[in-house]
């Protein structure tokens, strides 16, 4: 008998694991939304039909938003180099999260979306790929592209196409980080102005953060980075690290995370570690625990519980779950639905009151942000991300 | 009564033609294989689970051909320069095209595909391009690029990538010619290295046609520019031109392609223009006439009929469609099926055969080729080419 007959076959070293089997084969189908079951059909579908068509959109370019599926189709990009907790695994093994994403995308925001994991991880080459093949492409999400290139890659995507991009891990996250903030503050009964904030983490993340923060009325934010506090005083400074010593930490404060947290009001992690008991315990009475790190956040939420009001982290299985779901999906589809030509700081303020909202007059500590699964929340943000895009009159 | 209201709509000025109405929205649509419906489903297919399977392709990159979707994915690339009978229209004109291209991969090869077009024209621009995003596909069809930028372009991705790569306008319209002219020689009773063929066009298809030809043993082929045919004694010609010269053209022939043709078996039009009947006229009694150029053929088929035994033309409305889709989809189909990294000269002979094939003893004067729609193909050329590619050892 051979080693391929049934008796002698290896056991399947993934069968264990619910999560293989749900990646058998990849999670995406690309469909026909048009039959081809005749020669006519094919003579409609493809040539010599098309030809019209694509005259049609050669004479009149703006056709193309009608005949074509471009406009609805979100590019998901990665270089691999930053993937979840994960780090740098490269290209191929980052597909199966952007597949993910890509489902996320349909499922929530009813936008077809394509994951694009790229060979390089150079900055100038990622631009220009995505440059290149822009006219495919209705947004480009940017996805999992490590700190600080992330940061240049999409700002110099921004000035080139004249198509929604974003980052999701910086953008998205703060997003939902504020939107779930302004009702932790509803709950404790505190205005967002009023708050001190240690964010802790410089990465893509705590940069978006701290800015949407800022944007927001915040006024009173410490951001750490892995050698504390970032003031004034620090000679390691990159230029986004630079922009934030001159936009926080008013009182240029120049110790640890842990020593900032003494009375303030919120912690947000963004950073991973571990944070002592001591630390939180040493904040303000009524203080607000983010703590993000997947899937062990940075302070154990139990503990967290026994001093902080309101507690949340990127875990599933616990109350107030960060989650990006709740942003990307409407994000891209308010945009592409309003024929945005970008996301503007504007807009992403407009997705985190919408977020916000949904959850309205029901906000109570263990409940300041949305389920993921919660349908009204893609459809709420979009509607509120459109009409943003259409009172700025960036739209087509 | 506004402008919105029904009865003063302005009539719908695509409502007459069906091919707009089969374009609306696109044709096409990504959809997730897996359902999102719990907290659950969404802790598999997205974070935390997906970040094991992601884990495990990183230390194991192979396992991406099982849980991954990209190795069954095909890039349908262009910028769109030479799209059908219409020219250099751009990459968003192109796109109902590439569209309606990843609808027959789905239709016939089972294939996922997705439109790349690019926004650049650039010989080093699309290769840098498409070698950067080529860990997110399987296999890579280059479509409607002008000759003799698609000849670097292919040549240098194959070079490059580990892949199927594949320009269809060369080597699709080759390999059912050449299926095409294996019948059509059955049915005249006359031998390949017998005939004596005229290709006139030495664009993308003329010169992939002239080398497969050349492969399968037709001895004496003579190919036209739109200057007559090429000779040793031009001083106008590009490498690929000159290739065609040092391997065809046995007499030294210097003269018109239609002066070409006076005793010639085989027609080959892949020009467009017009052949006067006197030529046609001249050719050698039984003789084949291909006349591709679409929507109107180089030679009026109906005249052709008055002296040629065999016609094919590019249109569907006649009989002997030369439709590229009996090719691209089961060859891709079947590289990927192997696991190929590549498709080679010989991966294409077979092709050819097994398209011949399917007609097999039914063949006749006007049934030379199968129909598009004939389901039978795509799975023979898979099983043909993949069965090949073990052959030649260029399997993973």
């Amino acid at each position: 008998m051979g080693a391929d007959t049934m008796g002698d076959q290896p056991a399947d070293r993934f069968a264990d694991d619910p999560a293989f089997a749900v990646h058998e084969g990849g999670k995406l189908s690309v469909t026909p939304t048009r039959s081809i079951d005749s020669i006519a059909d094919l003579a409609l579908t493809y040539t010599p039909g098309v030809a019209r068509v694509s005259s049609a959109i050669a004479a009149e370019p703006d056709l193309a938003r009608r005949f074509t599926w471009a406009p609805r189709v979100v590019a998901v990009v990665s270089d691999g180099t930053a993937v979840l907790g994960l780090g740098d695994i490269g290209p191929v093994a980052s597909l199966p999260v952007m597949e993910g994403k890509a489902c996320l995308f349909k499922e929530f925001g009813g936008l077809d979306a394509v994951p694009i994991v790229l060979s390089s991880t150079d900055v100038d080459t990622i631009v220009e790929t995505v440059a290149a093949m822009a006219p495919s492409f209705g947004g480009v999400n940017l996805e999992d592209i490590s700190a600080p290139r992330c940061f240049e890659i999409e700002a110099r995507l921004r000035e080139r196409l004249d198509i929604p991009v974003m980052h999701d891990d910086q953008h998205g996250t703060a997003i939902v980080v504020l939107a779930a903030l302004r009702n932790a503050a509803k709950v404790v009964g505190r205005e967002l102005a009023d708050l001190r904030v240690v964010v802790a983490g410089a990465g893509a993340a705590g940069v978006a953060c701290t800015k949407i923060l800022l944007e927001a009325g915040i006024g009173d934010i410490a951001v750490a980075d892995s050698r504390g506090i970032l003031h004034a005083g620090r000679e390691d400074l990159t230029p986004v690290k630079r922009w934030i010593v001159e936009n926080t930490n008013r009182s240029g404060f120049a110790g640890t995370m842990v020593a900032a947290l003494e009375g303030a009001d919120v912690y947000l992690g963004l950073s991973g570690g571990t944070v002592p008991e001591s630390a939180i315990a040493s904040m303000a009475p009524g203080c607000i625990v983010f703590s993000l790190a997947n899937p062990t956040p940075e302070v154990d939420p139990e503990m967290a519980a026994k001093y902080a009001a309101v507690v949340a982290t990127g875990r599933s299985d616990l109350a107030n779950q960060i989650n990006n779901v709740l942003a990307f999906p409407g994000i891209f589809r308010g945009a592409i639905d309003a024929g945005a030509t970008a996301i503007t700081e504007e807009m992403k303020l407009a997705a985190a009151g919408a977020i916000a909202d949904v959850v309205g007059d029901e906000v109570r500590a263990d409940y300041v942000v949305p389920s993921p699964l919660d349908r009204r929340v893609a459809e709420a943000v979009a509607a509120a991300v459109a009409s943003c895009a259409r009172e700025q009159g960036i739209t087509r």
